[in-house]
């Protein structure tokens, strides 16, 4: 191990406690608003949260970085700008809890009929005694069965619900559904749910694959909750199938974001509507320290990082 | 076993599906407003949910009569008319799903603040970012340990929060905690926690468990949603500690109840309520049918019923 200390940057003092009694170490505290003075020894970079940033004015005199560290698992804005032989990792995980928890938020409202309790409240109505639905004994399809989508399954499996999986490719199952299906079975499993969870990345293959098509194969009083990206979904088709009273939604994200004032999504019956804030919640601090964490740690034992999704592969050990 | 068939009434005729293919069988479908003609043939009577009859309006003529079977956990009313040597059962555990779901809906719907973003969709608006509160990592106190309580608590298990268990009685503890308090333990352990739920019967020793004292050893922010019974909390300390921001609360049980209109709880600030809706729900008859089967097979084998709770104690062979 070099005698040279590991220089981080991190954007909030909380970070450089949580990296408190590691050896090697050199934990500057830089929110990256104006560059650092010692800017060219940093070789790990933590990006704030939710930040305007670019790359392009960040990285200029830091002439040792080797390591960007964002908080987001989104990083397609900053891939252009990277600089060459510096690696990008993002926050893959780090989120996982906060959306799950979403997902199971958006449905359990809308199948207990919350809206309509909680309109009724603020006009101090008590609404008489009448059987509703719930969730138990419903089929339930998570749409995107990586990391997010299994914390997903692993928080509906409790519910006396029916599990079916559904990822890019078929492969074999784990111990909350026997299998995972691929995507070309989407069409043919629709028909057979009564909640179907989007969990997927925005891609070229999944933009617009929620759309009149798919919608249509979903049965008669089907809900659909959307906790990926707004453009998975084709808005207009998913309003009128909740407009006619077929389908319901609960949606934390949606097309265009943020929803204007007069778009008819707000009002279309059946449709709850959170405003993407799946991710943005205490749960994130703790995990993404602990991955920062992780990552200097591997810094420091010479060994690869996490999370990379540009630049090298790994991290050269020096 | 007799060659005369058991004489079973069931006030609808899913019911009577549900029994199909048990043998020595005789099901008459009876919705207890009229006498039936084969009155004093039924040996099991199956009464109607969210029924408002009375015993003793049904009882007459019945001479066979050996159980009465209700389709609600609540049996009190029933108990004083209950005629001698006939066996009163309740339908303990068919409403534990849906209860326990709706623990979760309003623990969640609060935490993820659902009302907040409800009443902003009504007014097309949506929310600028900023960091909120998850479930995560939160501390979660189960306040009545029996069966709907560890349905509750199995259901919070994959959310990533610390569990603890509180019965009448310290036991030792199961799959989800490992040890269940006391009552006695319940005014030190509530500093310590961020989320208490109320599941506990009412009873003498119950009412009112949840007042000022108890209230204001939860800690600031903390939440406190009731699916048990109203009384068991105090409604008029709940509206002071969240009247003042303080505390929060997800009710689905008040008291009064119905909660008249003028009454302060409903625009209490923090507080979300439902109209007593945990086991009125689609999970119900499933789970309803299950246990008429049950305890018409335990008949027919000469076996004891389940779920007694008066009269004797164990059905006897005829």
């Amino acid at each position: 191990m070099s005698a040279t200390p590991l220089v981080v940057s991190v954007p909030e003092p909380e970070y450089a406690e949580a990296l408190d009694g590691l050896d090697g170490l050199d934990v500057v505290v830089w929110d990256m608003e104006r560059p650092h003075p010692r800017g060219a020894e940093i070789r790990l970079a933590v990006l704030p949260y939710m930040t305007s940033l670019r790359l392009a004015d960040v990285v200029p005199g830091l002439d040792s970085l080797e390591v960007v560290q964002l908080q987001s698992a989104g990083y397609e804005q900053f891939v252009d700008e990277l600089p060459e032989g510096v690696t990008l990792c993002n926050a893959a995980g780090v989120h996982d809890a906060s959306t799950a928890e979403l997902a199971l938020t958006l449905t359990l409202a809308s199948i207990r009929d919350l809206p309509e309790f909680i309109a009724s409240q603020a006009r101090s109505r008590w609404e008489p005694l009448r059987l509703r639905t719930s969730l138990a004994d419903k089929r339930v399809l998570v749409l995107g069965y990586g990391q997010i989508g299994r914390a997903i399954a692993r928080r509906f499996a409790p519910f006396e619900v029916t599990l079916t999986a559904v990822a890019s490719h078929a492969r074999e199952g784990d111990e909350l559904v026997p299998h995972v299906h691929g995507i070309d079975e989407l069409a043919e499993l629709l028909p057979d749910q009564d909640v179907v969870v989007v969990i997927v990345p925005l891609t070229d293959a999944t933009r617009g694959l929620v759309g009149a098509e798919m919608l249509g194969r979903m049965p008669d009083g089907a809900l659909l909750v959307n906790v990926a990206r707004g453009p998975v979904v084709d808005t207009d088709a998913l309003v009128a199938e909740c407009a006619s009273g077929r389908l319901r939604a609960a949606l934390d994200v949606t097309d265009p974001e943020p929803l204007p004032p007069d778009h008819p999504l707000w009002s279309t019956p059946g449709v709850v509507i959170t405003p993407h804030v799946g991710g943005a919640t205490d749960a994130m601090r703790p995990r993404a320290m602990a991955l920062v964490r992780r990552q200097v740690r591997a810094m420091l034992a010479g060994e690869s990082v996490d999370n990379v999704v540009a630049g090298p592969l790994s991290h050269p050990t020096r």
